[in-house]
């Protein structure tokens, strides 16, 4: 009916129950992903230590394990097609990415180096993850807070690798490349070059980066950071790239988070498919949006969005947050 | 970049803040809906009021107005596109159906009749809205508890009348269009045959409605109610379907308290533009979402959807709540 693809994912019912919404942290001693209980998670599949130590012990300062409620598995399954559907096996992998040893509840109360090491952590799975020959696209997001969907409060993201291309990603390729055919330009850059001469939606700025409120944003305050020049795969951003983005991506949440306090948000990172060509007119970008309000009935009936707040002036709120 | 059109309504944040989740319910003196606080609600546009009585008084037992802080204004206003974007002036009527005159915060502890009265008054405005030439669909949604984005606790629902057709009914009428095409028969009907025969993700059924769960659900638990023989129409349906209707919907609300106490959630009727010639093959039916999971970072990053429950476990329990 809806052309609809969905991952059904019984093991992710097993999941700890945070309790209602707005309900208490997990203490430190019972929190999975502090340092420590390495024991908690299922083996690690990479981790940043400085001192020598063996892995699943602690020591280390990054720490990416197998989701332990995996959304979509390596291992292949059986599907179940019936006439009428389609179904196949959820194959893929879900990853956690441990942002801190210790308890922080908050990425912007990282230090910058700390989440310059979650950014090195990311480039580093997607890279490994995309030597897999069955994985055509591998998914980074983050969801802090429990009205954003984290069901533990420690710092952490997740990144899901896929046989498939998320339809998101499709549809922004293929407008990314209908622009491209049409002016020969990419369609970010000449966005960055509209927003920067209006002035009137953008947020913040860096030497290598630039932060805006879409012109068409779904949620008050979604804001997306934007490399200014032309760069399709966030995987290749070099040392310096990610260290100045580290420092950049905890100013905007900071904003943010002056403005809010204790604020819920998800942030996804788009990036090309690392097999699809389209790096001449893709240019990668992380689409942060705070949960301010959710998503309701028309939302989900309709596929459109009502946003009370206008991308001006969520704009020129934030300028002025710091 | 996504090809999305959103509502930027800035009228919207005026609305009074509900406080944190999970936080108090407004005092019954101080609710907007409750009778006798009518001067607090826009002019009626329906009321049914057994007694006779003026307008916007006391009496009524259902009674719709335009919303206080509306999503799409019925007035023209000043589109302000800009090189590279489209834009235009976000017209449509944004209403409230107030479902009771007392102060029940559940549609499934208001009566039958009460609820028949609902769905009588969903149609009277479906029919008055199609008879403005601008408008070519409205859509009838339900926000229940603050989890589903209710900011206000008093039964009721909304419709938007929008002068272009939602892409959500879009896709789904593209989707039976198709398959009427290539098979000559309704994609709903035969998906009902099918499930029928099937019966692993039937949860119930009366004489001349049946629910089910969707072979692809978003959401845990989404239940959808489908009249057994085709129609297009919600707004077309007789007397007796809306009276054996209210009861179903009912049970059908009363299986997901059974199992979960107190819920959150969103309804959405789907039912053919008014002029648009898609009777042949759309087919009307309600699409019942509870809220048990935020929608989060991979959901808004891909566009598809993690479930944890598999549409045939979640028949089986609503099957076996009552």
């Amino acid at each position: 009916v809806s052309g609809r693809w969905v991952i059904i994912s019984s093991d992710r019912a097993k999941r700890p129950q945070p309790g209602p919404l707005g309900g208490c942290s997990q203490q430190s001693e019972a929190c999975p992903f502090c340092a420590g209980n390495e024991q908690e998670t299922p083996p690690e599949v990479l981790a940043y230590r400085e001192q020598t130590g063996g892995p699943d012990g602690p020591g280390w300062s990054v720490r990416v394990v197998p989701n332990k409620y995996p959304a979509v598995i390596t291992v292949s399954g059986t599907a179940h097609p019936e006439k009428l559907y389609e179904s196949r096996p959820g194959v893929g992998a879900h990853e956690v990415v441990i942002e801190s040893p210790e308890h922080a509840v908050s990425m912007a109360l990282l230090e910058d180096r700390q989440v310059a090491a979650v950014l090195h952590a990311y480039r580093d799975r997607i890279l490994d993850l995309g030597k897999d020959e069955r994985w055509r696209h591998v998914l980074v997001y983050k969801n802090e807070g429990r009205e954003a969907g984290a069901t533990l409060d420690h710092v952490h993201s997740q990144l899901i690798a896929l046989p498939e291309i998320p339809e998101t990603v499709v549809n922004e390729i293929a407008s990314a490349r209908r622009h491209y055919e049409s002016s020969g330009r990419c369609l970010f850059c000449k966005i960055l070059e509209h927003e920067t001469t209006e002035g009137k939606r953008t947020v913040d700025a860096s030497e290598r980066f630039s932060a805006l409120c879409p012109y068409a944003p779904r949620f008050p305050y979604e804001t997306w950071i934007v490399p200014k020049t032309h760069s399709a795969f966030f995987e290749r951003c070099t040392e310096q790239e990610y260290s100045e983005l580290a420092a950049f991506l905890r100013r905007i949440l900071t904003r943010l988070i002056v403005l809010f306090g204790k604020l819920s948000f998800n942030y996804v990172i788009h990036s090309a498919p690392h097999r699809d060509g389209a790096q001449g007119y893709y240019h990668w970008h992380i689409e942060i949006m705070p949960k301010l309000a959710q998503a309701a009935g028309f939302e989900w009936g309709s596929g459109s969005f009502i946003n009370p707040v206008a991308p001006e002036e969520a704009a020129r709120v934030l300028r002025s947050a710091l």
